[in-house]
């Protein structure tokens, strides 16, 4: 095995010490390639590494997956099954073998056909969502990881600039949409983080609008966009919301208010604060506003392989942020039924302070019409 | 409640009367967006709908969500969470609301997470998982799911013929994989159905290859391409293999034994049929060739807003094809460091055969180079 399998494969099983459990297991997704430094897709068959407290680390892998686990230099036993032979017996292989009473998964990733699996190969297997614990190994990035959504973030911000120049009253939300999703694409980005949001007037006060083939941008629109491009593995995840033709006076008045709010995140972040005490202070800006009824979310969340991740940014979670954390600051306020507004940056903290590693402007921007 | 949802909801409760349990929950998926009629999505949110099989529906929605969810025109009883507060409360009130002892979950889309949330609200209730009858309502399609998938097939197709055109000896296989991703777009996909596989030479081998950055196509290499667009919600999933330059012998030879598998799949489907018998004609052609050895998977699986959906073309699955199911006809051979040929359908069974929903043609190709 190579030595940084081996290395993170060692941070798996010391998590499987500190939960007082036997073993951890990972599913495809950003653990899991991570993990292995290679992706893997599963859909509807299970793959399984499971990586003792003690021992080797074994890993259930469906056959036709056999010649790409090649390529990953895992050392461990593994135990392949076919679609016509079903994967019950592999399951119990896999278990007899490692020998565990209890098992720590990803819960947030793992379905519950796997879970049954292997409750059905050993009934009394004791299993914890671990999810928290596997998943913090990747909150501090390393600096690949950081030139990964550097990478992921530039390519977003000529997508959206070049997308910007293109819009004109008349379009329907959908083609924009298209037109940002392609740019994506024209700019670089080897996927899309995450289906955008292209949200305009009152599909705008929805913060998980559906872009609508039926909606007619026009002069006094929000135009709100929440997209991001992958890159080496990495998601962007960027918010600006423009106007089109024209701010009212309250569309004006509450984007200060989210601007003012989303400043006082990157003011407040330093290693060693609370992801408590930035939602605290982010979240109390809209709050001291006349617009407090219109929040509707928490103000961010970790960003890496995954779009959502640890450490959530909202009050009660007292964990403290160290530097090399990669976080979205994102507060905003719905108007429902009128508009909403929301500004997204994605941060790096640091020892002294944080970077912004988004750079596209927050000032209010007016699109000629 | 309109008519539609209404009659969605009544065929979930009778699924839940049928697996003799007291209710079916459904999570963001393809089963949700269908029985909805409107797409969600969750990420680290738990969000819920449960039709029992007597009385009102229930729903368990996160607070940003509402909006969208009113859109849904839901009349059932809808508990709500915020992310500062957390969900158990919500779930203990869902579930004191429903009174049930027991619940079929969708084990291929549900989370362990979701699972646990449930469980910790009410330790005795009984989950079990209901995937195969709750997918199962998808599996015959409408006319208006089967124009989405013409549709979708049809952008496909024109997104290769425009890649293949421009293919040149010395690009990466990631740069094709590229082209082939913006001309989806360009030709009018809403999105990717799943990130495509582009594959060359020992790489076609890998079932599910990674396009790699550092391999150059040159004249003599297959070329494998499995992927699709999305559209109006549903997926097409297409494969085809061609040559570069020039085929070898052995290239020739392996391409029509899997062509010939591919067109028993074609003559041999109609209604009646069991899976297990297309994937034991079709994988028989595979099995009395000289090339038995390089078989890795089953011949295929259903299509429709989920890429790998029921029911599954393999042997053992004695599940009769009802007219108005569209399957996936996809025979492959792979040599481990050498080279892989797969030709994939999407075929939609009728009462008489069967029609290929993809027309692109499947005869050997040379591209010129």
């Amino acid at each position: 095995m190579n030595q940084t399998l081996a290395s993170r494969l060692t941070a798996l099983a010391r998590i499987a010490t500190d939960l007082s459990v036997d073993a951890v297991a990972l599913v495809p997704g950003p653990n899991f390639t991570a993990a292995l430094g290679h992706p893997f897709m599963s859909h509807e068959r299970p793959f399984l590494l499971v990586v003792p407290a003690r021992g080797e680390p074994a890993a259930l892998v469906p056959n036709l997956e056999l010649r790409s686990w090649d390529l990953v230099g895992f050392s461990g036993a593994v135990f392949d099954w076919r679609d016509q032979d079903g994967y019950d017996a592999a399951f119990a292989a896999l278990l007899d073998h490692l020998g565990i009473s209890s098992l720590a998964v990803e819960g947030q990733v793992m379905r519950v056909f796997v879970h049954h699996a292997l409750k059905t190969a050993q009934p009394d297997l004791r299993i914890i969502d671990g999810e928290t614990a596997i998943s913090g190994l990747r909150i501090v990035k390393s600096d690949d990881d950081i030139a990964a959504l550097r990478a992921a973030i530039a390519i977003s911000e000529r997508a959206l600039e070049r997308t910007l120049a293109g819009i004109r009253p008349g379009q329907s939300e959908t083609q924009i949409e298209q037109a940002l999703i392609q740019a994506l694409f024209a700019e670089g980005a080897e996927d899309q983080a995450f289906h955008p949001i292209v949200a305009a007037g009152d599909g705008s006060a929805r913060p998980h609008a559906k872009a609508r083939t039926d909606y007619a941008v026009r002069p006094g629109d929000a135009l709100l966009f929440d997209f991001g491009a992958r890159k080496h593995g990495f998601a962007a995840d960027i918010t600006r919301t423009v106007f089109l033709g024209h701010a009212s006076d309250e569309g004006r008045a509450v984007y200060d208010t989210v601007l003012a709010a989303n400043r006082k995140g990157h003011e407040i972040t330093r290693a060693g604060i609370t992801a408590h005490e930035i939602d605290d202070a982010v979240t109390g800006v809209l709050e001291a506003s006349p617009y407090a009824d219109r929040i509707r979310t928490k103000t961010g969340h970790g960003l890496g392989r995954d779009v959502h991740e640890a450490p959530y940014i909202m009050r009660g979670n007292h964990q403290v942020l160290q530097a090399g954390t990669v976080f979205t600051n994102e507060p905003g306020l719905y108007k429902t039924g009128s508009f909403g507004v929301r500004i997204e940056d994605d941060i790096l903290v640091t020892e002294t302070g944080c970077e912004s590693l988004t750079t596209f402007p927050t000032e209010l921007m007016v699109l000629p019409c």
